[in-house]
């Protein structure tokens, strides 16, 4: 189709979008459904449903008719406004991704994630590596090849980082990991040394309907309006946005557990705070939502450990948290609590890790990644690579694959270049929290009287209002200028000499 | 598009009708969460999404496309097994619904029926029948047209009946109602210079957490399978389906109330067992689910009145109840709450009504809407007739429209016709009951020990595995006879007589 003036072509964009983002609501909703109320034996018929779904974006999102829409915006793209030509940059990478891979590689590559999905599952049961490697080494290949598809000027890996953190490279990752490196693995050395903090009445029985009645506390502490945003439970927390009115945060209750749900809810609650305060304008948009997963993981782990995990934070709630749990809570006083939730322990598992570790965790994986992508490295010899660099970065022992290096379900859902993302998102929030500390002044006597309202405002004003409009390496330098690791690798030494007393 | 041969056709109605079941499961989807888990300030984003969806689900179903197959198959009947011609049958039936209204009518009708769902929210909590009046007034008169439309053959509103349970007609309902009339109407007289019945302890506090493991318990006794049929609160209970593997039924806890939540448990309950004992041919068809709102309230009522309200049924499972309520029942016994469960008394809410005064609240609305229809009655002078009507059934005074005509939602929404199925579903389930019975012999003796299963499997084989196979007329009589209202107006007078001691 021709269009006949801007006007009807902006109006057959919005068309579109409008009708993406409902599919996406669809799904969405589905897939929250699944994860938090379904019955077990439901994902049957829902699967023919995602199926039907899905082809239905696919052919939307693939159709001559979007091409002609985007070429013809692009030829006018001088009388098109910012948020317009963001719009149709993002449209297009989307559209050139699924034109660029050849259709029958593109089925080919659903069907593997889709067995690969259900034999890693089995091989992690089973701690069977060797059953689950043949799909690792197809889906690399897959990888290697859609990244020369997508970028054929990049090096594969930078390409495949691309794809979740727009503009990121290993030249930036190295650097940062290495630096990252350099100072954690010696701060954790020391603190082996020192006696271990006491963390136990964190697991004593909290009861879950308090735990249920603890989390809309903190909830409203963190400035969640329960207007828009619900909480659900599930086996591994996970947040999603329909649109800026309407965020639901999951987490999961363990009765001899406080911390998790707590932190669990913390998190969630930053990633949902950055949904919540995007502007309305980006709603039913391909704009809405956070703009990359390492932005989205700076404002979760902002509030989780930069706030969250703070004495002024533990302070603040600390009367209202005992008279949750007066029992369980009867001999802690602040500071031990305060301790307790920050404690630092190498382990195995990624997603149970204290915030000094976590981000060894991430870079074991980056390493593996790296050199899977390159072929240095065969899908069969992951497993000794990956304990090795444990032992390297952590100083333990694996003691299987379960625990090891089939943990995750990234890679067998075909996401390679992921992980760095989280890592990056602590970093970011660190140097986010020191920039506003000069623009704001001293912000956590604020948090020590249970008030976070100038921080949220403040990323609101430099990041959530945004949604993704502005490329997360702009927005983050618009923000806090040029990214250093500096301010996170002070972070962290300062933060832990203090708390275990280190020279 | 031509066919080429009656198996290619068959093809492609097998595709619309599973891309239409996907759409309404993502529709359904959307709707559970918007009842259940949805934050309050969400309802804009997922309109807009309901919009597109339903748009399309619009477009598929009156497409010529659409047309031209059931052309196609029509032509080739003698060909097709009856499963396949009561498809096309049902599928006929929507696309003609669409293809007879005209266009811009259907379009006003919607706009009207948004509106007019506001306008009444706001008058019945405003308790303002006027201005909900011109909206009432013009439902009735697109409704009357639509009868036309339909079928010119039939009285306007035998039309509608037929909408909601086909073949259904008022010679039927008028004899069914005044049967039901003469035996309810001094059954309620004799009852009322009886002493009332103590139910107060229903009413002591019922912690929901407790009767959150209640429903758990009477989930198991009335055996829904939990893999398949899950559980969630809401305002106003109800069931929806949305394949025989994933049924989900919905419940309101109130502290103060025991009953409230415990007999819609089972009566959802009912409604989910017809559903979940679906066969699974029918699935992702236009077979799937119930076949009309008769049938599918006698399953719901059967279970809740006829097995729930049983001594079988309450000696069965009161042993477990005082273990959960072991305070609250501590002075009550069998006999005792079999009775506060029965207990009748005239009241001014239908869906708060008990067993025997409930047809009343149904007959009502089914004289005002005969009247409507026919043009006897206009909308505005409902509140008076509606008054009347309850002075004349109940025995009592209607203090103001919001208890009175303005408590449904129903007309309001466009159903007009719908009620009638309320009491029809009562009437069937006793008439199954005693059909039951003389195939299975006593059957309450299993009751009695908290065994359902002879009963279910019953209704399994003679009802819930057709789905929407058989109409209803002819599934119902191929059970159980020809419909007769003396089964049920039998077992209204012998239970009432029997439980207020009664002449």
């Amino acid at each position: 189709m021709q269009y006949e003036s801007v006007a009807q072509a902006l109006e057959a964009l919005d068309r579109t979008q409008k009708t993406e983002a409902a599919y996406n609501h669809a799904m969405g909703v589905l897939y929250l459904d699944a994860a938090t109320a379904a019955p077990k034996g439901s994902y049957a018929g829902r699967g023919n449903t995602m199926e039907v779904l899905s082809g239905v974006i696919y052919d939307l999102s693939t159709s001559p008719e979007r091409g002609a829409l985007l070429s013809y915006l692009e030829s006018h793209r001088q009388e098109l406004a910012p948020v317009r030509i963001r719009q149709v940059e993002v449209i297009r990478k989307n559209y050139d991704r699924f034109q660029k891979i050849p259709a029958e590689e593109f089925v080919a590559y659903q069907v593997l994630l889709n067995n690969a999905g259900a034999v890693w599952e089995k091989a992690k049961n089973e701690n069977d590596f060797p059953s689950f490697a043949p799909y690792l080494e197809k889906i690399v290949e897959y990888n290697r090849k859609f990244a020369g598809y997508f970028h054929p000027e990049m090096a594969p890996y930078d390409a495949l980082l691309n794809e979740y953190e727009e503009g990121m490279n290993m030249v930036t990752l190295d650097t940062f990991f290495s630096r990252l490196r350099g100072t954690i693995v010696p701060l954790i050395e020391k603190i082996s040394k020192k006696p271990p903090i006491d963390d136990s009445f964190l697991f004593r029985t909290y009861p879950v309907e308090q735990q249920r009645k603890f989390s809309d506390y903190l909830m409203k502490v963190i400035g969640l309006d329960r207007s828009y945003c619900g909480i659900a439970e599930t086996e591994h927390p996970f947040t999603t946005n329909f649109n800026n009115k309407d965020v639901r945060i999951t987490t999961h209750y363990y009765e001899n557990s406080l911390a998790s749900s707590m932190y669990s809810v913390i998190h969630e609650g930053g990633h949902a705070l950055y949904e919540l305060n995007a502007e309305d304008q980006y709603n039913a948009t391909v704009l809405s939502g956070g703009v990359s997963m390492g932005i989205h993981e700076s404002q979760s782990r902002f509030y989780e450990n930069l706030i969250g995990r703070s004495r002024g934070f533990i302070h603040a709630i600390f009367p209202k948290m005992k008279s949750f749990f007066p029992e369980q809570l009867r001999d802690v006083d602040e500071e031990m609590f305060y301790r307790a939730v920050n404690k630092a322990q190498p382990s195995l598992i990624r997603t149970e890790a204290d915030e000094l570790t976590y981000a060894l965790h991430v870079m074991v994986r980056y390493e593996i990644e790296k050199q899977l992508i390159s072929g240095e490295l065969a899908a069969k010899d992951v497993p000794g690579r990956w304990n090795e660099l444990y032992q390297e970065y952590l100083g333990i022992e694996v003691p299987n694959d379960r625990m090891g290096c089939l943990q995750d379900s990234h890679w067998s859902g075909g996401s390679i270049g992921y992980f760095p993302s989280y890592a990056l998102g602590s970093a970011y929030g660190v140097q986010m929290l020191r920039i506003m500390q000069q623009e704001l002044g001293d912000i956590f006597a604020d948090v020590t009287k249970g008030d976070l309202s100038g921080i949220t405002g403040w990323l609101k004003e430099h990041i959530h209002r945004y949604a993704s409009f502005k490329k997360p390496g702009e927005l983050f330098e618009e923000a806090c200028g040029r990214f250093d690791p500096k301010f996170y690798t002070d972070y962290l030494t300062e933060k832990f000499s203090e708390l275990y007393h280190l020279d």
